[in-house]
Order: C-alpha cells, then structure tokens, then sequence
C-alpha cells in the first residue's frame, strides 16, 4: 500500500536494494556489503548515463563500469538481473554466493559476462578502472578520424572508503590525474563506514583535497541517499570537464532504510537478520515478497535492453563507414578485436649462436620488444621508473601523455602497485591491447596483489622483471631476489620464464605474447649482467618449459638442471666433468609451468625417472626444486638474503661458479 | 685557493658532498645517488638539531633519523663518518658497495650500528619513520612523568620524489596525519628528478597539498642548495607544530655542483665520471684530494661526540632520578631494553584437550593476545580494518588515537603496507616492543614488501594472518588464499606457523613472542573455521616445527604430514586406517623453518628415511612439499584458484576430506 507513494526511480532503487537484501539474507554469509546507500547513484548511472548492450556484454564501444568495493557486489548483481544481462539470472541471484553460481562473493570477470574486471581486493578497481581509460584514451587517439568517432566511452567506477585508503589507488590516481584522464568518472561512496566502525578512528583525510592534489576534478553530493537530481548534475559535470579525471564524492548512509542498524558497521560486516530485514520493509515501504521486483521497475530497467540494441546499431553503422573510408586501420582493429595475432609475427624474434655477443637478456628483451613494436601495434607498456634499467622504451614510439595519448610507452613513475593494476585494467578493456609493466623482480613484491589478479582474472599482462638475481650486485639484499622467483611459480595460472640466453628470450616473447592472447600473464626473469649465447638453446625448447640443451651418449649418469644465467655455468661444468668421462645431461628449465603441462612422454624423455642424480642450479632459494631433483638429488641455491658488492663477487661467494657445480656434481656421483 | 673563502658551513657541506662524489666514483657501482643538493639539509639537521651520542648509537633517547630515500646512502654514511660513529671508518667509505664492508649499497641497520632501519625500496623509510614516531609517542604517553621527561625524541626523516610516489608512503603518512604525531618531521628532497628523467613526465601532483589534506604541517623552502638559514627556520617551526607531523619541502637540485650533469637523471643512475668530477671541484671550489677532509670541516662535525656525551649524560641524571622515584616504571622500561621477557610469562598460555571446545586458530589467538597483553606491557598492534575478523583487540587496552597514545590497540585502517612498514618501524625503535599486524593471510601479498624487510632488518613484528584457506569460503578467489603460504615460507629469517589447533595456537605464540625478543618476525596462519582440539598437540611440539601427534606400534606404514586445520583430517584419517589393521603416524607440522632447525636425530625421529610412503595434507598449493614427501609421497593440494561458496562446500569440493585422504592414502599404500 505504501508501495503506491513511491515514484518510478524509487521503485527501481529499492528493487536494487532488496534484491541484495534477500540475496543477502539468502546466503547468510559475513562481509556481503549491503548496497543500500549506493544504490541511488548506481541506479541514476546506470539508468540515465551508462551506454551498453545487455543482450552483447562485449560490444566494443560500451562504457566501462567497475564497482571497486567489490563487497558491494549485489549491487552489481541486482542491476545486471534488472537491466537484462543474459548472465545474471533471479536463480544466480538466489544462489548468491553458492558453488557453481555466476554471483561470486565478489565480481569476477571470468566468471560473470558483463563483469568488467576482478575486484574485491580493494583499490584494485579504481586503479583497473585507470587502465580502462588509457585504453580508450589510447584507442580513440589512435583510430578515430575527424570525420569518424569510433571509440568513445566513459569509465566509471564506484569506490570506497577502503579503496581510497589503500596505497594502490593513491598511485593510479596520482598517475590519472597527471595523465588527464577526461572520460574517467569515479563516484566516491562517502559513507565513513569501514569495517571496524566509523571512519572517524583511522581516516580523517580530506579525500577531495586529496584528489585534487592530483589533479582531479573533485565534485560533491551532499544528500547521496535521495538526491538523484544532484547525482544526475554531478554525473553531467563530470562529463563536462574533459581534460581532468572526476571524482564524485557521494556521501551516503550506510545501511540506508534499516532503522536499527544503518550507519554501522553491522551492515558491512552481516545480513541484516530476519527482523530487521522485516523492519527495513516496512520503513521503505515495501511489501513485496524476497525476491519479487514490482512490475514498473522491471520493465522501467528492462529498457536498456532496447536501447542498447540501439545503441550498438548506431555504433555499427559508423563502423561500417570505417571499414570503408579507412579500410587499413579498420583491419587493424578487427584484428586486435578478433585476438588473432598478425601471420607470420614471430618471424622477427631473432635467434643467436654462441659467436654472437653477450649481452644480458634484459638486453634480448629490450631487442624482442622493439622488434615486436612494428608488428604489434596492441604492445603497450612501460616500467615503474626504471625504464633504462629495465630497457623497456620502444623507440620511436613515443611517450603517452595528456595530448599524445596514441603513444605506447608508458610512464608509470615510481608506483609498482598502481603499474599492475593498471596493466590489468588495459588488458581487460577486451580491445586486445597486450600491455606490459616492468621493474626489478625484487619490486614484485610491491605489486603481488595484482600479478595475483593477472593470473586469477586472466587479464593478459607481460611482467617484465630484470635484475633478477643477487647478481645485480652493489644494491645489496634489499634489491636482490633470492626468495622472488619461488613465490612467483606458486602463483596459479602465471607462467614464469626465466631465460637463459638471447634465442631463450626470443622464445619468452613467444609464450607471452601468445599467452596474452588466451587471457594468460606471463612474467619474465631477465638478468641484469651479461650472459653468453648457448649452442643448444632454442625458441621451441622454451615453449616445452624444459629441455635438453647439452647431452651425452646413453644413458647420463647426472642431469644438471639450470634456469636463466646459470645453464650456462652447468654447460661449462657439464664440459668438464665430460672431459673427466662422465656422462652428463643438461637441462634448461626456463619455465616450469610449461614443462607441467607437456606429456608424460616428453617429460620422462628429459628427466628420465631412471636418472635420480639430478643437480639443480639456479641463483635464488632451493624452495620447490625438490620437485626435480627428488630425494637423492641436491641444488646449488641461495637459502639466505644477499649482499652488496659487484655481482660477480656475489656469485662467486655465494657458490655459484664453474667449480663448485663440478664439486657438487662430483659429491652427487660419489 | 678557492677554499679559503669557504665559510665553516660550507666545508662541512662539501665535505659531506666529496665524500660521497669519491666513493661513488671508486665504487663504479650504478644507482649510487649523489647527495649534492640533499647535503645541506643534512647537514643542518644533524649539526644544528639531531640529539644522538655517536659513540653509543643506541642510545636510548636519541633522535632518529631515517633516510628514506636510502639510494643516497653515502650521505648518511659520510655524516656518519664525520660526526664520528665507529660504525663507518673512511675505509668503509673507500670501501662502499663491497663485499664485506660496513657501507652497504642502501642503508642497512644490521650491517651499520647507528643506521635506525632499512630502506632503499621506496617509501618504506618514510613509513618505518611513522613507526619510530608512534612508538615514541607511546612510551611517553605511558613512562613520562609531569616532573621527569624521559621520552623525548624527534623522528626525522628525508625523503624523495620516489618514495612519495609510492603508494606504502600514501597510506603511512594519512595515518600519521590522523594521528598528531607532532615529532615526525619530514624533510621532502623536492629535485624534480628521477631515475626515468624529470618527474614532469610522471609526478605532476601538488604533493604539499596532498600532505596538508592528510593533516600535516606543510612548509616550502624554495633554495635548499644554499640557503640553509631558511632550511634551519623551517624545522624549528615545524618543531613548534606539536599536534601534527610536519613535511618540509626542500627545493634543490639533483647533483648541485656539477657543472654538465646537474638537475640531470644522469647524477642518479651512475658516477659523475673523471673529468665531471674534476670539473665539480672546480665549480664547488675544492682543491682537496679524494676523501680528504679539511681538518676545520672534521673537528666541527667531531664536536658532536662531546655533545652527544653530554645529551646522554644528562638523559642518564633523568633516568636516575626516575629510578628512585619510579621504581616500577622504571623496572619495566629496563626489562623492555634488556630485551628480556618477564619471568614465567609464557605460564599464561592455555593448553587444550579434545573436549575442549572447538573453536577457529583466530579465536584462540585472541585468547592468547588477551592473555598476553597484561604480562606484556610492550605487546602493541592491531589490524588493517579487519579487528573483528582477525580478532586482534587487546580488550581493555583503549586505541592508540591522539592524545591516547598511552594505549594498545593500533587502527590502521585499510593499509596493510602502511601497518607492515610502521610495525618493522615500532620493532626497530629498539625499546623492546613487540608490534603486531593483521589482515587476511591473502592481503600478505598487499605487504609483502614489508614483511619481507621484516626478515631482512630483524624487525621483531608478530604477523597475524587470519582465513588462511579456501576454508574462508564465500568471499571466494580473490579471499582465499592458496599459493601464499608457501610464497611465505619461501623469505628467509621468516617464521611461519599455521598451528592445527588451541594448544599449537599458544605454541605459536610463544615462539612468536621469542623470536621477536631475538630480533626475528613471525607470520601466524590461522583459521576463519572452528578446529577441534587434538589429543596430541603440544606446544613444545610447535617449537620444533613438526612432531608426532599420533603415532602407531613400530615402524609406520605411512605418515600423513599436516598443517593447520588439516591435522584434524589427517588424525580421522589415520583412525579409520589403523582400524583397518594399517600402520599410520599422523605428524603436525606447523612450521617449516623450525623443523629444519632440528638436528638430524630429531629429523629422523620424525620423519624416518625408511618411511617413504608420506602424504602431505595442506589446503594450499603442492608447491615445495616434495621436500617432506620425497619422490615416493603425495599431497592433497590445491593447485589452482579457488571458488565462492561456503567454506565447508570448498573443502569439499577440492578434497579436503576425511574420505579422500584415505584414499589417497590406500593409493600410496598400494
């Protein structure tokens, strides 16, 4: 009855609320974030501003939206079931939370079309949702003509008080601000809530003052719960300024319409509970049943469909005009679009003999990406400041800045974290750019989170990591990985490849960019010093994961086992102990995902189970080599922290050298 | 010649600068950074206001100071030298960046007694920096009397473009804005350059006004290359701004002297050069040989031993007067220097029997948290935003907020690098408290930049990591984690314990508490989901890292290898097998890095070579068990991401039971 003084919008935000309310309830589980301070700007978003096609998830030119408190996932649900998605259904949103559902307890892009990006982990999204934009800024610079705007969309993205606390989102927006990120929206849900209580006991900060320290365009809506005119004004604003990324901040009440508990962190942290599930109906007058929408609403959201079909038509009558005035650029995009990569790409990964010169394979890759720059026209990237150390530029390309956005090196200053988020985010722009980020393996550490999420939410990256073992020498322990390479391989779905000459660079590239067109990361190990070209390394032996680059007749007594910059000191050790008349094998183990995933047969055919004398070399942690060696085999590792001095004087004090893998070697064969 | 028209000041400063420019050049070592343009605010800094006794560099009220920008290294090691530490000789100088020297290539303080942490990755001095200001905050809160001061330190800290680029720096310092902490001062090295070039291409922010929206005290000195009046007006105003951390902007120029290379990229990333050199002497006028200093220069900074004598001297009257009129505050500060723990303190440590209630590892962490917290007055920590979920509250011990800084329960706030970085800071006060941090065990990968310099700097911290499975349930994949314990396991000098139950929950936090007094960090993994209490777990067992805690007649058949919540599995397991007339050890192993700190007789008592069947039962990835399990073993793991549903359904769903493991088991058995 009370249902009757309700206007058409409040209709649709509070089936937005109940939604997840009952969902909620439903699936009784903690941390599920009640949408209901959040669901007018949502709803006016998403309503009157988002252009998208429910009915095809993927269209090209959609706005991106990206929900950053990604606890807050029932929001997302609820629109998606309200405006049509094919991938949200009421039975998904009943099962909220349940094995095999699409509603995840956060949104996962792998596992919901529609879903944009992986959050949950929070001020991920907001940094993702800084890649979406430098890809669109990107896109659109490159490929629209004067006459012709092919790629032109927004990116917006909800975000929280937590996101806005952690480090993450402080870089990725110091860089969108620096960058002039025009069509990047963010609404800033104030609530002062996180989940141990009120704000007011760990965050103070003038968050807008904040922002516009950056350089954002920083807006407020003073009454976020019923205001929907001023959110509406503000969202137009935002689209009014163009050479500044804008920040709407929202205040809400957390918990909205609950009587007893909103404006708690109760509401953030647990289902309201059956009685104040009952309560918060009647104080928002609504009396349908759980899981009921109200005609008018759905049909109301339902209009999306619609206009999105429209939208998308719209959209392909310009495109069909581009294929035709611009057939060269139109192929270009179709291609990138379709994920194919050009024929006959690989052709110019070069391959080297052991007369060639050597150089590190930070060097190889700096020669592999500036090969591949011509052909790839999708490779986009750059190193958190250390561009001359990592020898990532692609020369000739130029800088992407605020007015040269068509550029593809990428300056992400000092701020590993925001790199990969942001790296993530223009990998899942689904536009098939391949972006890559680089610093010193070390530094992984300061972006684990989003390698983790690479590989989780199948956003294909390239981590360019050099400097990659206590071989760099005077930076001393804090810089040096020794642990680094060991807890990158533990990661799922990342493959790891630590090349051991110029051709096993080559054959790195290969994977990657091959990886990154099936949604995989792929994180390189390059060294800083240089290393010499092997006689039997090779680009297909890198694709296996492991393979045999010196062997003996027969049977070999011992299999020396090396990655990286030590194949070469078990080929010069295996060259002395064959001297000697010993029957020895050496193995290259770039990547030991890749060998994981070959057949038993190849397996066995390069560490036969019968060869149980196996030294493993590598210049980090023994952690996980076991797996190789086994129970009667050994490793030549580093199980400590390094030091400062030249590189080779770390190498030689820590055992790695010619000798003491023949003195070993000798201990193994008794 | 040109010298002569040198004032005193400016003999020192260039002292300081030559220092530094020979040792960079002897050592040819890339990344040196030149302290020309920071060279005069240290110098007014250490000359005219830092309190510290060169000849006892622990003494216990000294001022701190931290270089955050620590690739500048020589600048501290110089001042070092000239004021007159032991630690730092002119051959440590002639030796930088060698094998075995005292003058590391980044500042590190368990190399150079007298340098307070480690930095070098950016953004973490700056952060440590709010942790030694916290923790003096909190001792003088609790021991200064209205009659005797006996805390009463500055924290200062100097700090570069980089390490405020860095997220970790982002989210310390809006804490340390939160929080008052009037005796941190900052001294922001403002050089418009790094290492990529000029910051212009990266870090255009107004990052003043960033600082001032965080809560801080903001000032500008516009020529800290000459003008060190202005530099010196500037801290005694921001020492007069008691209520708020105080940054000062220092303008300057990056590699100041030199002729062709100042404000260049060039002074960052490598030596001057020969000539360059030359040509910097001539410029700066200084016609000494490489490290030679003026004797005026010298026996000006010397001064600071008498005046340091005397600093402690007087401190020490303090502390007399203190120990008689405050007996027992007094006996407890010098227990916490001593680095001793209270007699019998580990007596409060409940153990458990099987009816015991089962309850989650993170509840009875709480239990020995609260049971500690009275007989450890130096337990001081908290959680980023989760207190309710990692159950981390010291009950009755109030929040460390401004003007509380007398209490115990820290707030971070969702800034699990800042807490990381501020607890190693708390550890390496030196005073003997024993900081503790806590989130999710997945959000290690947030902090494990610090956590990793946590083993490194032997900061004493105790990490509580909470919902260490897929066990946690509906937040799903971007929740659970699964390669990250053994990611952990892989830093060296980090202790990391995932105890099965309420007895190995107090076994943990007795080494816990250990290891910290000796310098030594500590990761606890704990459960989200209730654990049954064991009847063979003990805490001496977790001391040693894996023990028997049910075992069989004889030589077992098979021994099931468990940690955490998968001992309980493994216990039913072996139960159901032994009825079936099968020989089973069950060992818990809670701790790797203990367990390999046995000797070898121990190894073999519980792990005996003979027994060659072995499952590993861990609900996280294979990786690296191979090590216990040899060639002949096998593990239920997990090794991909895992899913949204309730915890129970993904134990489950990936094996986690009873059946499975005994049929894994009967497999082995064959």
């Amino acid at each position: 009855m009370v249902v009757a003084t309700q206007s058409l919008e409040e209709l649709c935000i509070n089936s937005i609320r109940f939604l997840a309310v009952d969902a909620v309830e439903k699936a009784k589980s903690g941390h599920p974030g009640l949408p209901m301070g959040a669901a007018p700007m949502a709803f006016v978003l998403w309503d009157k501003f988002m252009r998208f096609n429910p009915k095809n998830p993927q269209w090209f030119n959609r706005d991106r939206f990206v929900l950053s408190a990604g606890h807050g996932c029932m929001l997302q649900y609820a629109l998606m079931y309200l405006v049509g998605y094919d991938s949200v259904t009421l039975d998904d949103i009943k099962n909220f939370r349940q094995w095999g559902s699409r509603t995840p307890g956060h949104p996962e892009n792998f596992e919901t079309p529609g879903v944009e990006v992986t959050t949950g982990p929070l001020g991920q999204g907001i940094s993702n949702g800084v890649g979406l934009a430098m890809a669109e800024a990107h896109l659109a610079a490159k490929f629209n003509k004067p006459d012709l705007t092919l790629v032109d969309h927004y990116t917006y993205v909800i975000l929280g008080d937590g996101c806005n606390m952690e480090g993450v989102s402080g870089e990725a927006c110091s860089l969108a601000g620096h960058l002039g990120l025009g069509k990047l929206i963010a609404l800033y849900d104030d609530n002062h809530i996180s989940i141990d209580g009120n704000t007011e006991i760990s965050f103070t900060e003038d968050v807008g003052k904040r922002f516009e320290a950056y350089g954002w365009h920083v807006l407020h809506v003073e009454d976020g719960n019923t205001d929907l005119a001023a959110i509406a004004k503000a969202i137009e604003e935002a689209k009014s300024v163009t050479d500044k990324p804008s920040l709407i901040k929202v205040t809400t009440t957390i918990g909205y319409g609950s009587p007893n508990k909103n404006n708690t962190a109760g509401v953030h942290g647990s289902p309201l509970g059956g009685d104040e599930v009952m309560l918060t109906r009647q104080n928002l007058g609504w009396n349908y049943d759980p899981f009921v929408v109200p005609d008018d609403a759905l049909a109301h959201m339902r209009k999306a469909v619609e206009r999105g079909a429209s939208l998308e038509a719209e959209w392909n009558k310009t495109w069909a005009q581009y294929k035709t005035k611009y057939p060269q650029e139109a192929a270009e995009l179709e291609r990138m679009l379709s994920g194919k990569l050009p024929e006959g790409w690989d052709k110019v990964l070069p391959t080297y003999t052991p007369e060639d010169k050597a150089v590190a394979s930070r060097k190889h890759s700096e020669i592999c990406l500036n090969k591949l720059a011509p052909v790839l026209p999708e490779l986009i990237g750059g190193s958190a400041d250390l561009t001359h150390s990592n020898l990532t530029e692609l020369k000739g390309f130029g800088d992407f800045q605020k007015g040269s956005y068509q550029n593809r090196n990428l300056r992400f200053g000092v701020r590993e974290h925001g790199m990969g988020a942001i790296c993530n985010g223009i990998a899942l722009h689904g536009s098939g750019l391949i972006p890559y980020g680089a610093t010193f393996l070390v530094f992984t550490d300061y972006m684990r989170a989003a390698i983790r999420l690479s590989a989780l939410s199948r956003a294909g990256v390239i981590w360019v990591m050099t400097h990659d073992s206590i071989a760099l020498g005077e930076d001393g322990p804090t810089h040096q990985p020794v642990e680094t390479i060991a807890s990158l391989r533990a990661i799922p779905n990342l493959t790891v490849i630590r090349p051991a000459d110029g051709t096993e660079t080559s054959g790195a590239y290969k994977v990657a960019i091959e990886n990154a067109k099936n949604h995989k990361p792929t994180l390189l190990a390059l060294s800083r010093q240089n290393l010499p070209n092997l006689a039997g390394s090779s680009i297909e032996g890198v694709a296996k994961g492991a393979y045999t680059v010196v062997d003996c007749e027969g049977t070999p007594e011992l299999i020396l086992i090396g990655t990286g910059s030590e194949v070469d000191l078990c080929v010069k050790a295996a060259e002395k102990l064959t001297a000697e008349g010993r029957k020895v094998r050496v193995v290259s183990m770039p990547a030991w995902d890749l060998f994981e995933a070959q057949d038993a047969a190849y397996q066995e055919s390069v560490l036969p189970k019968a060869v149980k004398k196996r030294l493993a070399v590598e210049a980090g942690v023994s952690f996980g080599w076991c797996r190789y060696t086994g129970s009667e085999g050994d490793s030549i590792s580093i199980d400590r922290f390094g030091a400062s001095a030249p590189g080779n004087v770390c190498l030689e004090k820590f055992g790695f050298t010619v000798e003491n893998v023949v003195a070993k070697a000798k201990a193994l064969l008794g």
